[in-house]
């Protein structure tokens, strides 16, 4: 059954070729472009020598995460190849199903002229979760790196208590960390409670600052500004895990010699067999998904 | 500064009557009144011999949870005495803001010809995650007390990953109990991973069922039909935590012998200091936000 | 294999009822006798209408914990009738081992008589440590249901961190309870600190005493004096865990009107299958040992 | 009070420095001898040109962990300069204690020839538990940086059930990871079983291998010989804690392609601000038995 449903993945990193081989080990036909460079095993993933071979006779073709980075090419690190985003889309033909990672609207104006279902995997909930795992998990390992104290038994604070700050919260306390989080709504500091850590309101976060030995900042606001960075112990460690633009005053810091480590795309850095085994759940979710709706309007 | 603002609490069960200790006890003047049949200290809230006296120079009126049992009367166990709900909206003034839990259009029609402002705590995120410890600890009780064996180191599942769920589960696994989650979507099944729990699709319980010790349902929606309690062990406990009308065919389960305990309204009978702090706190919110609010307005 | 051997239970609680049943369910032929006024299901073990039939094919003879309450008779709690520890004894032949709890100089003296081979259960190690799980776990729930307010989120002070003193706050903590612990060696708040606790001195805990909700005492030694006890909040709930003499003053705690519950014997109420399954395995493990050892010998 | 007591450290790693500058904040007069290289603070504690200097009116002398390693030099790996043990305790009086890591019967003789008390914090319990938590979270730190998955929701098997067994244990399930120990008594099986891991005897290890994504040995005995070195994965990471002389077939290892990581002598390599805090609180608990000793014989 398995077998009849075909996957082309085209570009990415180590995570999209995981998910690639995970995939075909389950007894998907998996077929792959962009890879060059790499020199492991593809697994039961094929090798195509073109582009056209691993797209043709695919069901379901997977773009990397992001899709592109600079609206032009596909995003393919591990090739010297470079395919104009133009290209692969005139590729691909109505029956197929595009499943890729942050769609703007260059993509979804590519995929409106030819009437193509775009599918992005990156806004999926369920997606987000799971990377928050491997992204809290290489948080601490980073933290465990530059502090020179154990984290077990230090008094760490999380900034933002949204999917990342949860697991971080969760993982810090079973490794015995005293755990403040900084939250602002009355619901976040309920579950803080609930959970056994100690919640600190925005407006008193000042008071708390001298406590810590390492800062995680999830929030992507300036969080961290320069009054705020020098109530930091000067020893501090201070990890900002929020995309673009970050949450601190990173010119402040620098000026106060405060140690910052920003810390983006955790998940394909720190753990990317786990990152590909997450992409492989979430395209196995898509694809029933869309079997299903399918199945529904016979 | 807070003994400014004054408070009038009528009716209810001991959990309003501890908020009513606790707000008097940070400075607040509180009045109270419905209480009769309590013979413990009111602490430093003022009794009132008329609900009028309790009512009349409140700036926040606090009622019962619910507010009413049966649409005409005020909810007053711990009183003789009656109310008419006509009877305290009449007493109850334009500028004084009513609080209270799980008001209907009878009440909201009440207030409407006065123009009053109601408050449902019952309805708040914040209330409600907070009274999901007390329901949480008070089921893992309830096991405690019906399972012949311990919980440590039996199997549990937990059937819905909505608030109670969620803590339960982390209480359960804090006491090495395997915890097992059943849940439909692939968001809550991403959480379940990352808090280290299993998660089971509802289209394959029935055949996890006779694994367990002890099933917590939270789901208010037919869970445990006939066919799923028959797969169960004879020796397992079912506690069913959903509100009216229940997760589980009470019938089928008394045919077949299945111990099933319902239990509803946990936190103000297994843990009413608890629950009555929480009522204070969630009090003290919504007080602090309507001032908040009112202030904006000048 | 396992049917050659034969397992003689005579007298005792649903402990040693629950550990002939797991015994005889898991292959070996186990005759019973003492047990009349039980009700309920004896599995696979065979009810005999004399000791002699109990006794006289067994390889191995278990008895009651303690095995006797006088030192005259056997502990057969669950039987209307009397065995006088010389005819059970008198019945024993050398090829029989002898496995029961708490036995002293007049079981040591009645067995030297007849070089017959007797080995304690209660004093093995992991027996212990096994027991100290349903002791913890009952301990939590007598707090549970003492206490009005949640175990969760409480401050809970545990005198003594030997077994139970070690499991007891491990599952405290894991309820996300503040958990201090109160010892006095070193290794011990070395301990205390590696598992995330908070460490109390003897000499200091005077100063700590008000802010406890529960109360766990583990010290077989008078640890709250009258002085101490005053230190409590008056709210406060003590539980003894300790043997005889317990380690309060109960006549002062009377005095001052504390709630002091003196817990003994845990396993066996609070979760007697789970207690009799600890059992069963420990007399698999004696009856592996003693083969294993005459096994060396030939 | 406190700066009557003088000590003077004389070599060792950044370990007694940060020891010596801890001990120097809280009031001790402390100086220092033997950490030229060392170009960071020295806070309190004060720079000595001179072994003489730094030990003439110490009333405590610290030595190093070890306190040689040659038997003939003073182990002093931040400086230059070379001690002979004989030229150090030549210098010691009798009034002084000496205080140091892992003293043999060199030290004891020379020790005995001058009858000066010494004493090993090395062999000591509390000691030994508190650095088996830097060494459990370096291990884990190392997993982390190996693995190409995530430590949270790996399976993890740990060899051995001694002080860094313990800890590592508590801290792996703390990250939800499936945690196997593999031991040898029943009672350690007993606090497998109340801690919530899985126990695995070494009889039946082998059946178990090939779960696991990391090993950690803690046994210093050879664990992992080549027939079981091949029933591992061969992805998985193998992390030896255990001393001199480890426990895995190395050659044997290498000739398969095992991953085997040998991490020795942790807390101060992985932890160095904690492992000197330690040795600080050590040393303060040797001073105060020393002084109630002294005080006794009064």
């Amino acid at each position: 059954m398995k077998n009849d449903i075909k996957i082309g993945v085209v570009g990415g990193d180590l995570r999209q070729l995981v998910a690639a081989q995970e995939l075909a080990e389950e007894g998907y036909e998996v077929a792959v472009y962009g890879f060059e460079e790499y020199t492991g095993s593809f697994g039961m993933a094929t090798r195509c020598v073109s582009v056209e071979d691993a797209i043709r006779k695919a069901d379901f073709i997977v773009l990397p995460l992001p899709y592109s980075n600079d609206k032009i090419h596909l995003n393919m690190p591990l090739s010297q190849s470079e395919i104009h985003l133009e290209d692969i889309f005139a590729l691909i033909e109505q029956r197929q199903i595009v499943v890729g990672g942050r769609f703007d609207s260059v993509a979804e104006n590519l995929a409106a002229e030819k009437k193509l279902k775009l599918i992005d995997y990156y806004g999926r909930e369920d997606f987000t979760v799971l990377n928050a795992i491997p992204t809290a998990e290489g948080a601490i390992n980073i933290a465990m790196q530059e502090l020179p104290v154990t984290v077990s038994n230090s008094k760490s604070l999380i900034i933002g208590f949204g999917r990342i700050g949860k697991i971080l919260a969760h993982k810090l306390y079973g490794l015995n960390t005293e755990v403040y989080v900084a939250a602002r709504r009355y619901e976040d500091f309920a579950w803080i409670e609930a959970f056994g850590y100690k919640g600190v309101g925005y407006d008193v976060l000042e008071e708390y600052l001298e406590k810590f030995d390492v800062v995680f900042n999830t929030v992507p606001a300036l969080m961290l500004d320069e009054k705020r960075l020098k109530k930091l112990r000067p020893d501090a460690i201070i990890i900002d895990l929020a995309s673009n633009p970050g949450g601190i005053d990173f010119t402040a810091a620098k000026t106060l010699g405060r140690n910052v480590i920003w810390a983006l795309s955790l998940p394909g850095k720190y753990a990317p067999i786990t990152a590909g085994k997450i992409l492989a759940k979430t395209i196995r979710i898509i694809m029933r998904e869309t079997m299903l709706n399918i199945a529904m309007q016979i």
